[in-house]
């Protein structure tokens, strides 16, 4: 006898997710130019809002993140390692190795690959976490994309930029490619942990091959 | 005997509020050159927003839009019957009796009664549905407000511009205006079908005249 | 036998800090201009934001904002108060004390003391009504920071501005430190009241001095 895995996949996939979206604040923030407190609150917001936002439209207050220490350990750790890997006399001497690894891997990039994994692993966490509230699965796909761009959008209104989401960029689409996968699979008990992982990773690739191949969804002219 | 028309009052002036609402939300979008995917999501950030934002303050979680489809439905109808008339190529060949209602009405006509059709409807549900929830007339009304101009801020913040409740124009008081008139005449049952339609109909109609006659409620030189 | 003090606790230092706070968002409407309405509208949101969010994310719904009529009483008090302040002519004619007070404070002195009063009255209450509601002493401490610097995150979101939480000030730290001292001393019952006044004495000082001794939390050049 198994016991049921899904109810820990919303735990382990938001955990994921917050490093990697908290990773996304803080590179934001110090792109932007913000102070220590300025880049860690970043952090927290871009990491914890999706997080936040859903729980709170699917009534699962208390928040996760005020229940569960290690939704603030994990965005607390996300924004330190950015700012050692970017700040390295933080730690009052430079660091070879950190030094060579920031030096590889331009800004931008860091913040694509960040953003990108947060997508996969929050549309996995935010519809697998609606369907144990009982939603149907266009709902529960549907909070699997809040999750997934909400963090981002609170971001990018926070530092005055009109978010990801609206611009010309597919954003949201693969959100909902994963949260539907997410959704439809549900039922598949024993090989839910693996499609999840399968449904992040959809995820995650189709929004860097947008990027890399500059995908729109543009409008004809009117 | 007559069934109390009071509980099918929120989800009526709702749904109606969501299809002007979300209407309104892809004609900005479509004036801002958004892609598809950004104009269906602002249009359903608009439509729902202050639905939303009434919901988790009153505490009616899951909020409304995750349990009934309508609430989805409607949002993408409107934003689908936008980006038709604002694109007619997109049904592949032109339509002429879309391009002529197209040239007829200009856009900002378009946004600007659809927004007014909004504001009417939203302080009706949103007003209805706090003295559902056992709510005191004031904090009632202030909901109205808030469902009717809540989508409206959300839009404007995403897109970067100040909320037009914070600018030079009438815009919050015909919508305390509505939700006035539904909280004060609640206890009327069976008239209380009529009094929201009126309701809502004044609310639209100052807001139009307040546009219209450029009304100011300007403050005097400090 | 002393009836227990820390129930109220939240609720008086709720409404001392929606008094400071909405006259803050009334004198930044004041500055950016804003018409009657606009004033009113910002200075509602900046006073009852921070304590809906944490309503919200600790589950304490309805809002207390839409139950107990002193929290909008309060709100609507402030900004009239800082109206007439600002615009003496509302009355009629010129008030010669009004004008007076007018003269001596600047505009930026009173914000800067009305933001400063809200910082340390939020962060306790907003730590409090955490720890009545169950919470731990460090999600609870992060709870008086959101109740603290929620309500001039969404005013500053409202007219375009990027938050002073993310600028270069130290703002959110002495928001941090009173919750802290609140979230710690809360065993201690018959002193906690006492306690709870240094906290947001604490708290607003620091606020003080870090802008008059222009204090920040420089990262090193990368």
């Amino acid at each position: 006898m198994l016991a049921a895995p899904a109810p820990h996949l919303p735990i382990v996939f938001d955990l994921l997710g917050i490093l990697t979206s908290s990773a996304a604040g803080a590179l934001t923030g110090v792109r932007k130019g913000l102070d220590l407190v300025g880049v860690l609150v970043l952090a927290a917001v871009t990491g914890l809002g999706g997080g936040v936002l859903r729980d709170l439209m699917i009534g699962a207050v208390p928040v996760a993140m005020l229940t569960d220490w290690r939704y603030l350990a994990s965005a607390t750790l996300a924004a330190a390692a950015v700012l050692i890997a970017q700040h390295p006399l933080i730690l009052g001497r430079r660091v070879p190795m950190v030094d060579r690894v920031r030096r590889r891997i331009p800004l931008s990039t860091a913040f694509l690959v960040a953003d990108s994994a947060t997508l996969g692993c929050f549309a996995v966490s935010g519809t697998a976490k609606a369907l144990d509230y009982g939603l149907a699965v266009i709902p529960a796909a549907l909070m699997g994309v809040v999750t997934a761009v909400g963090g981002g959008v609170v971001r990018d209104v926070l530092v005055n930029e009109v978010p990801t989401v609206l611009r010309r960029e597919l954003y949201a689409v693969p959100a909902l490619v994963g949260a539907l996968i997410v959704g439809t699979t549900n039922q598949l008990d024993p090989a839910a942990t693996a499609l999840a992982f399968v449904a992040a990773a959809v995820t995650m690739g189709l929004r860097l091959l947008a990027v890399r191949n500059d995908w729109h969804a543009r409008l004809p002219a009117p």
